[in-house]
């Protein structure tokens, strides 16, 4: 009992690191960019008020469970900007490294248990994963939009693109939400 | 639906305002003090990990929600440590009036749903509440000993006093950490 409690504080220690993993976003009042930590709880937050809009049925706790480690392997890996340049195979390699590491430090059961919650989130194939990446990709628009543009203008950003690289995403789990902030993304892409 | 959704995105980015609420705790590395938003990720994600430990079973989907919660009325409130000076009935007041405002930015019945789950909390009867207590108590305990003591020094804290303060709540719902702490903690105490 005391090395599992001992590799499960191990592992929630480690995790600590998160909050220093900087985001492309920053807070909603622009003073800072945002740290993965509390994006992590923000998107949870998120999942638990916008269950419901959800357009195939979701097992919400699964979901939330799914967001709360889903950006654990930042802690190795580092933010990748989904505007930014990178590249996908390199990062998967990379990601998978840091998955084996991190979960790894748990005991053997709840490695196994959290390392396929994460997989199944990168898969993005199940209605639960689905759900989840769309509320992860809606939350950095909404700090976007709270600050003229946040990242957009720095990425040069078009409405184009952010449609094929977000609301496509969002619209895939969570339809509503993004058909409810299509005004004020398109003023803003016709203003700014 | 426009109008629910708009209810519900006015609640999560006022709740954004959360990252930028300091607690009397740093990182587990020193660097910086913690916020009140990244803890609230952290100690759900310790919910998740030590969930086998409750000593009373739990619903751990419901402790998460409260745990993701539990910290919202900072945001009008602050953070008042533990083991600082605070008068615990103007404390209370301040934290009713900002559970009104903040949970009541939501539709009605989420409103209604949030602030239910934020009451059963503050309360520390149920078992699920219990043990959600006893981990937003766990995790600073931690942090305070990889970084020599953290914020103990600093508030003069004794062993005597953790101990009342922390550790017989944390027994409360979770006597297996504060048992596989206690080491650390003596340690600490006895040469620190």
């Amino acid at each position: 009992m005391q090395d599992r409690i001992a590799a499960q504080l191990a592992f929630l220690t480690e995790a600590d690191r998160l909050k220093s993993v900087l985001r492309g976003t920053t807070l909603c009042d622009g003073s800072r960019p945002e740290n993965a930590g509390e994006h992590s709880w923000h998107i949870a937050l998120y999942a638990m008020v916008m269950a419901e809009h959800a357009n195939r049925p979701v097992d919400i706790n699964r979901v939330i469970r799914m967001l709360l480690i889903h950006d654990l392997v930042e802690i190795d890996a580092g933010d990748n900007p989904i505007h930014g340049d990178h590249d996908p195979a390199e990062m998967e390699a990379v990601e998978q490294a840091a998955a084996a590491r991190i979960f790894g430090l748990l005991p053997a059961d709840q490695a196994r248990d959290f390392r396929a919650l994460w997989d199944e989130f990168e898969a993005a194939e199940t209605d639960d994963a689905i759900f989840a990446k769309s509320i992860d990709r809606v939350q950095p628009v909404i700090a976007n939009l709270e600050t003229d543009g946040g990242s957009w203008p720095a990425y040069n950003v078009t409405a184009a693109q952010l449609q094929s690289r977000v609301g496509d995403k969002v619209m895939r789990g969570a339809p509503a939400i993004w058909a409810a902030l299509r005004t004020r993304i398109d003023q803003w892409f016709h203003t700014g």
